[in-house]
């Protein structure tokens, strides 16, 4: 790139953060237009599903709010150790389970705030060593908070880090939760205006993971280096009208590994930072 | 606006969510050209500033962690009680608060996390009925927990409504949060890279605020919809380097304003939707 080019990516990348106002005049988005609303949900993808336990009394919760938010840091080193069901049924409870419906069909309410309760995201997961569950590739199913196996797959490594751009560290995490954008559903009410405010929804998403992690100690670490085309095709996508945008790996971690995590920010050290 | 323009203007919405992989081959960031590094926050404003407590004991927080996850909700009817300044204190901890410095001063850690610890945020606020504060508009300062009055100043209520394109409900709020970013901060490391996973980063800090604020009894709704040129000049920012780009009010609440809560969605019934 030269110089010219490198400042024309640069003044485009600033206007993602921009806000749109003032609006176009006389555009009107299509809930405006009286189209018909999109499902609420993907249809599942499979024959069978398997319910998720919903009752979380077993679960050992650190109930020290603050000290959940406080001690909540990236973690990249994990153990490998086996996670339980009832602990992915609470990950995702946490980060998008459905509370109610608004309306006969209008939108879910979730755990988390989304711009006009659009929630325009898929959940897609790669599973290993989670009690109950064979290793493979999964996908959530808010709607009576369900999973369903899409394949099963032993050996998922080589795609989880190619998928993340080359961080080998994510193949070590018991689950890793793939993002994907369903587009129509927030563009039906906000059109063009839509997918800014998205991207920070996709944010509220991840930062309840990371606190529900936290608070069964869990750890993890989102990622936006994100190779779209891999994970497409991995979980069946179009990567037009729905496809994946970012991704959080999650396992079992220790305060032993803690020179490890450190490991990762050397340059630090190294380069006098 | 013609079709073409509406279906140009969606595509390039979309882009905000596609990853940005594969990258520019040869495309140097700042921090790979070894140039300097741009300070981890802003310089005060003003002479004085005011220390926050950071004693939290006597705070009401509310330690079910799943409750707070369960109850968090979008609030817009404000009771305009007192708030109290731990309160205030609290909510800016747990949404930007410093928990350390990486390396000499490389990065903050705080208590969101943030696409290579950069926090290119500052937090400015209209503050209204906060024990212990005038009214006026003030300024974070996360190094040693302060804030700083930038303008005294009584009634900030047509200010707030218009900057947030005429939603007057945001005008009860004790607090109204705005949200700078300040570009290069974030783009010395991740160059034009950086914007898409800072509006996913923004979201971390507003999940938090809905959190916090929800477990110590109080509620607010975060806001894409900004005037951003409003904004830039009540706060004196430049609108290139640094602008506005997101907002969130925050007040005092009560179970009593459901049904009023309700009313903003009184279109989902009327059209049946």
């Amino acid at each position: 790139m030269n110089q010219e080019e490198i400042l024309k990516a640069m003044k485009e990348g600033r206007r993602i953060m921009h806000p749109a106002y003032p609006y176009e005049e006389g555009y009107l988005t299509d809930q405006e237009l009286k189209k018909p609303q999109p499902p609420l949900v993907k249809e599942p993808m499979c024959e069978t599903s398997l319910p998720l336990p919903l009752d979380f009394e077993n679960l050992d919760i650190d109930n020290d709010f603050l000290h959940v938010i406080n001690s909540r840091q990236s973690h990249r080193v994990f153990t490998q150790e086996k996670m339980n069901l009832l602990q992915l049924s609470y990950l995702l409870w946490c980060c998008q389970g459905v509370k109610e419906i608004r309306g006969k069909s209008y939108a879910t309410l979730r755990t988390v705030p989304c711009g006009g309760a659009r929630h325009p995201f898929e959940v897609y997961m790669t599973v290993k060593d989670v009690e109950g569950l064979k290793n493979g590739l999964y996908h959530y199913l808010p709607m009576g908070h369900r999973i369903e196996c899409l394949k099963e797959e032993d050996d998922l490594k080589d795609f989880i880090s190619k998928s993340l751009e080359g961080q080998v560290w994510a193949a070590k995490a018991n689950v890793v939760f793939y993002f994907s954008y369903v587009c129509y559903r927030a563009e039906w009410r906000y059109g063009i205006y839509a997918h800014r405010m998205n991207m920070a929804d996709a944010g509220h998403v991840t930062e309840n993971i990371y606190l529900a992690a936290t608070s069964i100690g869990l750890g993890g670490c989102a990622i936006g280096a994100v190779v779209e085309s891999l994970c497409n095709e991995k979980f069946s996508l179009d990567g037009e009208e729905e496809f994946i945008f970012y991704a959080m790996p999650v396992g079992t971690v220790s305060e032993k590994n803690r020179k490890e995590e450190k490991d990762f920010y050397r340059f630090v050290e190294e380069e006098g930072l």
